[in-house]
């Protein structure tokens, strides 16, 4: 069947097409549920079992510009192959792929109803006492078992080559390494901000750093990365996560995973500022974000190295004094990542629910110069700060200087007046 | 046609049926000249015009260990489209493609007869004032012009897939990265340098910065390298330099192509160490040796920064702070590569004739324990020794250092003799 964006019925006929997706004489609903930019979600469901499946179909362009943003249909393919992948390494923590069809570019996968997605949890002040064991073991699994460290040579050179994805890529290196340091037009920013981000496009130090990390991005080809995982790929219960969408996947930095992470943490961070009126409760909750992206990467570090010293198939990269090292530049690139993703979520095209739902335009801008504070010192600092016993401590540390800041100012202006 | 090896008079045949590569009713002589591992050679000319090509055939196997090392003929085509692009970037430099076989795997080339190949030129001691400035010149160009600074992102990404050359970096990573530091198989060493090869099989500090460079080699997709620039894959003249055999060419690290021309002159250095009796003499040729490393690093960044920043496409990296940085990577990752490189001559599979062909076993053993010293010099104290001013200076240094060792052993031994 030639590609057409499906209807919810034409959706129905196709799921009553699989054999074995549903029971014989299931009486479907389907509903588009997708609230993404890129493509159409369907939950389908029988009213008589119960069963609940998900249609995912990729669109020829990006929905948020109209069609005149055209995208690769291809990262439909890579997104099912990535999500199997990840099936055969974690089975608990993607869902699992029913059906790929390559014409529509549709994956057919668990419905995972029964979840919510992490960045509404988070904006909701929710904690997941699972999350942090979970997503750490998740990128050590899934990077190290697709990396040079695992596969042999010329499996990953296949590999690399069959997940080239530029459409995609293309988005990140605008979106995250570029716009948001010069006066782009898709660029989009509270007004209340903008001294602060005409800071950003004058500031050659920092735009040379972030021209290192894109640099990275752009040609390191360490593991199979999800390649977009912010808190709205995610999806979370109390006890489980789970996690979608890798439609960026690629063969790119491994920091960059993490970075995602940590950069969605610290702007929740940033927006709980303003978010929580009561003191106390936002001391509780921001000390739940650090201490997360503390055990995140602890897991990671953990797991990674011992995957690195007990399962590396390359007898001469399982030395300890390299993969000590690896660690550590792994480290730094997800520090200086995870700057770069917090500041395009404040100047760039796409931002956060975290900070965009803040109504009070005054109350965002305070939660979003501070994170632009925050982001600019990962970015700056993150050698030295991948050094530190902590990787939170500097954070909050960050934190509270710009708040002094802000104290400091109040207080000399308030002694002028 | 189907793939099969040539023979002279089949070559003979297949040029006369390509129009206008020969006049018509040429007479053609054809020879095989191959010395090489893995290719036919042959030079057919005709006796009429006077009129020469090169044919080159790759060969499925690889020759050095019979037809039981299998190597895949799409070498033929990476070589070929390498040889095309550099010649599009620099026509001079390059032999000119006339012709191109896919079946056969079989490039017809411009014949360089008037050249030698700079190795024999060194190990005679002989001087080539125009060489360092064109390797450099060379460097800067094909690598720019095939790397994310020049190349738009899609297009840079879709060329990393047509030249994944997995067999070719496989031979790569285990001659040059690996098995020189275990007692492999296939390496191959003067018996006399027993103990000092030993000393690296166990040296843990000296083999986690191998894995870090063999790491690089593996993951860093930086631009189109030659990948086996030693200085048998180059022709020289006085006045001309032709860079040939490209079949190892890959996205890979800048440096690893600067650092295989830094280590065949500090391999001759090395041997001449032995080989020229007279020592003004050979003071002023490895003066020469030394300054031709200065130089090729000279022209290479001045040339590497210049179109930076007046020709990278993507302004972001169009950044001094970043252009700065990135090339003092590439020079410290040159001096590590370059110290891989002289290591695997002299405990690996191939050595080099430079020190081959030095027919007194003790006086060889000097030369290649002067060479095992200087590469573990290079890989170990390549990020401070490129900090400093002068690129050749360290490595002086290192050959002085050595020098003087055996002087005091010498003498110690001496005394109690």
């Amino acid at each position: 069947m030639a590609y057409r964006a499906l209807s919810e019925e034409e959706a129905k006929e196709y799921a009553l097409g699989i054999p074995g997706l549903f029971e014989q004489g299931a009486q479907l609903t389907s509903r588009e549920i997708g609230d993404g930019n890129l493509n159409l979600v369907f939950h389908l469901q029988d009213k008589k079992s119960d069963r609940s499946v998900i249609f995912k179909q990729a669109l020829p362009y990006a929905r948020v510009v109209g069609e005149s943003w055209p995208l690769s249909l291809d990262r439909a393919r890579i997104e099912s192959e990535a999500l199997q992948l990840q099936h055969e390494i974690l089975p608990g923590l993607v869902p699992k792929v029913y059906h790929f069809d390559k014409e529509l570019s549709l994956t057919i996968m668990e419905d995972l109803s029964d979840h919510i997605i992490l960045r509404k949890g988070l904006i909701e002040a929710k904690t997941y006492p699972e999350f942090a064991k979970h997503i750490g073991h998740f990128i050590a699994h899934t990077t190290f078992y697709q990396s040079d460290f695992f596969l042999a040579p010329e499996v990953k050179k296949q590999k690399l080559a069959e997940f080239i994805n530029p459409d995609l890529c293309k988005i990140t290196e605008d979106l995250v390494f570029t716009d948001p340091y010069y006066n782009a037009e898709k660029n989009s920013f509270n007004p209340l901000i903008e001294e602060q981000v005409k800071e950003l496009w004058v500031n050659q130090e920092l735009k040379g750093q972030v021209a290192q990390l894109k640099y990275k991005f752009l040609t390191a080809t360490e593991a199979l990365i999800h390649g977009d995982l912010h808190t709205g790929s995610i999806f979370v219960t109390s006890a489980s996560t789970k996690v979608i969408d890798p439609e960026f996947a690629y063969f790119g930095p491994i920091g960059f995973d993490i970075g995602a992470v940590f950069a969605n943490f610290v702007l929740n961070f940033a927006a709980q500022e303003v978010r929580i009126k009561n003191v106390e409760q936002r001391n509780v909750y921001q000390q739940y974000l650090l201490e997360s992206i503390h055990q995140i990467w602890d897991v990671f570090e953990q797991q990674f190295t011992l995957l690195s010293l007990s399962q590396a198939t390359d007898p001469s990269l399982r030395n300890e004094a390299f993969v000590q090292q690896f660690i550590q530049q792994v480290k730094e690139d997800a520090l200086g990542f995870a700057g770069c993703k917090v500041i395009r979520r404040v100047v760039g095209l796409a931002h956060v629910a975290d900070l965009d739902t803040i109504v009070d335009d005054t109350e965002r801008a305070y939660a979003e110069k501070l994170s632009l504070y925050v982001g600019q010192q990962l970015i700056l600092h993150r050698q030295k700060w991948a050094k530190e016993q902590s990787i939170s401590a500097p954070i909050r540390s960050s934190f509270q200087q710009w708040e002094e800041k802000q104290h400091d100012t109040a207080t000399r202006f308030g002694s002028v007046g």
